[in-house]
């Protein structure tokens, strides 16, 4: 019978999600609450993801954490906020519950291990799949299954929406306590399969400013950012939700485009000023305006990519465009879809860190 | 006696300004009125500036203008709004006054030559300097002694700013005629003589797009700069009238940089978003913050400029701003001060256009 097992083992995996209703600015730095709600697409796990392996026994001395397979500081405030939300869920849930499913003690010290399939560099949002992953695995090993917004939240905001698979709103919520700011999914991977996100990356150095800074920098100083929390953002959850729904590329790509230039925008409008578009971005989007301007209709969207059309360009189309080529500006390019969320992996072999607690050599 | 006079010849110069509370949007694209008021500093002509001569003769058959040396089309909407303007002035003026000092017919056709001594490639704002100088060589040989705001701002909206000396402000009115639209001085160049303008031109390119069309496509669809215009730039404009009354350079260099990062986030909110920056202009901004930073004060204000600083940085200095050179990617760098407005310039050999009313062919 599970009481007498002193180990418990789990490794899952989790994805990365991409907003196409920004999420900028806190109302509240140790909860991370956000002044105003978001809303993203989640990325398949084909290509991006975070898997993580959760280990409790009876005989760890303390909680050890392995990222990308070197050991890491467990003491950093957000992986902390995560270990002690969860382990306040699950004694919350003991206390509901007579016969107790998994009885592993509470004490037990974790060790974690977790590893990205993508290199940390690409800007791409790694904290989000990888405190999504951390929750989710945690969760697990201790016998939580309340909603886990909350926990992952506290490790990163945006982590949240990595924790459902499709698209997925984070409501801002209004409660101090933040209760009320969680994740929920808008509509599954499957309702609008054909979509496909490319994602371009242009630099991989590291941002000039981080965002909890950033963010932080913007609500102090940008008189625009607060009107475009208040006043803009929940005018396009409601009007995105719907495009979405109704699987309107055309609505969907217009407003995730206008919202992330007024993301940017935000930014410039910080002091001082904050800018993560470099000229080759900016290059993608004037091509992606063209290319669509040429097929009278939104046919691409601007994430953090442009279309890559199969064969060759019409010379029709490269005249509309009127851009030379600049070879080298763009690193590389991941062209993914909207996927699933956390997925359980089974197979021992899946786990990253050995019966000894320790990663294994592999990793 | 004048009155036989049948050829009056007039050249003046009008200097640039640079706005340090921006101008960007109409609310009446026929009468060039704006969304908001703005402010300036009027630079000095002995770096910029436009010379333009007018000739009104009863010979002139039609009238006629060249810009820099080459003939351009006098049909030209804004050209004509302005003779029409400074016709209309002058009739005006006759009629409320019997004894007439410049008793010339309005009908005489008038012959226009201008030139900047800048490269007008340089993004620098030609049309504000062109314009007030053609409604003021315009208004001296019609007899026109009113203010001239809507003769120049028909031209071009910034150039009714030129009209004066120092530090001007354009109110942007209420009524409906423009009227009430006008510019005036808000302290003369005497008043802070000590205040450096630097320029760096960072690139000769033509912009991608003209601000006639960016402006029109701002207001349209920018959410942003609508808030902008009625909630930020009226305290704006308060604010930076009194930092100038006071020569109070750390609150009007934070405020002109930040009112020119706004103004960049409003273009970058438009849909299809607008960037006249490149990453050259954001590495200067970023090196003016980190200059200032090491110093603790706002010593250097973001125009299109950064301080240059005589003689060798300090290896402090270069540590602290912490950037590598980047040799090439400054075009050139202009170094001005606060000017005065327009100068008639007496001397004949000044003007432009020959007794034959046709350009001299030196120029």
């Amino acid at each position: 019978m599970a009481s007498e097992k002193p180990y418990l083992a789990v490794t899952c995996t989790a994805p990365v999600n991409i907003a196409v209703i920004k999420y900028w600015g806190k109302r509240d730095e140790e909860l991370i609450l956000p002044i105003n709600s978001s809303l993203s697409v989640t990325l398949h796990q084909d290509q991006l993801k975070t898997t993580t392996t959760a280990v409790i026994s009876k005989d760890f001395t303390e909680d050890r954490i392995w990222l990308n397979g070197r050991e890491e500081d467990i003491g950093q405030p957000r992986i902390q906020a995560c270990l002690r939300e969860i382990r306040r869920l699950a004694r919350k849930r003991r206390s509901g519950d007579e016969e107790d499913p998994l009885p592993l003690s509470l004490n037990y010290k974790v060790h974690v291990a977790s590893v990205n399939n993508f290199p940390t560099a690409a800007g791409l949002a790694s904290s989000a799949s990888g405190y999504a992953c951390l929750a989710y695995a945690l969760a697990r090993v201790y016998g939580v299954e309340s909603d886990l917004s909350e926990v992952a939240r506290r490790g990163s905001g945006s982590a949240c929406r990595s924790l459902y698979g499709g698209f997925v709103e984070w409501q801002m919520g209004e409660q101090a306590d933040g209760k009320d700011s969680v994740a929920r999914q808008v509509a599954p991977e499957s309702h609008w399969p054909e979509l496909r996100v490319l994602i371009l990356v242009v630099s991989a150095e590291k941002k000039l400013t981080g965002s909890t800074v950033g963010m932080q920098t913007s609500v102090e100083t940008s008189p625009l950012l607060r009107f475009r929390a208040e006043a803009v953002v929940p005018a396009r959850m409601a009007e995105m939700i719907r495009y979405v729904k109704e699987r309107n590329f055309q609505g969907f790509g217009e407003l995730t485009m206008k919202d992330s230039n007024q993301f940017h925008a935000t930014c410039l409008d910080t002091f001082p000023p904050i800018s993560y578009l470099n000229d080759t971005s900016r290059r993608i989007i004037h091509l992606v305006h063209r290319f669509n301007a040429h097929h009278g209709q939104t046919k691409a969207r601007f994430l953090k990519g442009l279309p890559v059309k199969p064969g060759r360009l019409s010379d029709e189309l490269k005249a509309a465009l009127g851009m030379d080529p600049t070879p080298g500006s763009i690193k590389y390019i991941i062209a993914t879809q909207v996927g699933p969320g956390p997925q359980i992996l089974d197979h021992p072999h899946a786990h990253l860190l050995g019966p000894d607690g320790l990663p294994k050599p592999t990793v």
